[in-house]
């Protein structure tokens, strides 16, 4: 291959994946005890509209995973640009995701932020869990579509929207 | 919720996605002939690092599924602006996505296209079947990084590059 090798293989995934956009989701659910919980992911993604399908990706040794692996229900937040502060801010202190006053406790018993671009109410449909990781299937129960915004996307580790569109 | 319901929960499904963006990447394999087989993916995400592993989601119903639930090997493909044209033959007519002499076999035994932004080989972990679909595990082989090129992105049913970057 012309393609150059990195110094091991998980430099070449993470090598790889900065040279790959992805979209900006913020995921949230309730732990145990009803506790706000929530964290910003790039790994969602669609997995069929019927029955309508999501699927997100969860390292088992993040501060959330207690509450993810154990969760009935989750809301699925797609971004835009004008949640930027939003992803950045449930991407770091856990202490501070919920100190906002810019989200509800919706049915059935979801945290959502109400300024995001699109919102998906689900039920967890199974969970599959491999060496460090897990991941997380969704059926959508209810949801709809919120702000118009351009689309927030992470790409070699920023933050952008959409560019130029290409013919 | 402030929220526009749809149609129907697979229409806000859809909906909500048409505001995420995508990385685009392409996958190949061979069937059991040894033919190539490959398609555009916008499902395409990282699992973990150690070991280097990666999901995709691809329907049953889909014409590369036989190869895919049967095969032991994948070539996953990043792709830049410079790939549009790859990108796009990849997901039209299945007979001419092989037709243009940019790729070729790479050990151990998966077409590999050279244009890529970086190139992941890896073996097949696991296959999850949940209704209509199903979840593609792969874990990291080989592989290196390629062409530089700003990343190719798909949202709101076309394709673009990162634009601004936001602070």
């Amino acid at each position: 291959m012309t393609f150059e090798p990195q110094a091991d293989l998980s430099e070449t995934l993470r090598a790889a994946f900065r040279r790959h956009a992805s979209g900006v989701a913020v995921i949230t659910t309730t732990d145990a005890d009803g506790g706000a919980v929530g964290f910003t992911a790039t790994s969602m993604t669609s997995l069929g509209s019927n029955p309508p399908l999501l699927t997100f990706n969860v390292a088992r040794g993040s501060s959330s995973w207690q509450a993810v692996s154990q969760a009935k229900y989750f809301a699925v937040h797609t971004l835009g640009a004008a949640n930027l502060e939003l992803a950045r801010r449930m991407a770091a202190d856990r202490n501070l995701r919920f100190a906002e006053n810019d989200w509800g406790m919706v049915e059935p018993g979801v945290p959502v932020f109400e300024a995001a671009t699109a919102v998906l109410i689900g039920k967890t449909r199974e969970i599959h869990q491999i060496e460090n990781n897990a991941i997380v299937v969704i059926e959508i129960i209810d949801g709809g579509v919120g702000e118009t915004d351009e689309a927030l996307l992470y790409n070699q580790r920023a933050y952008f929207t959409p560019g130029e569109k290409l013919d």
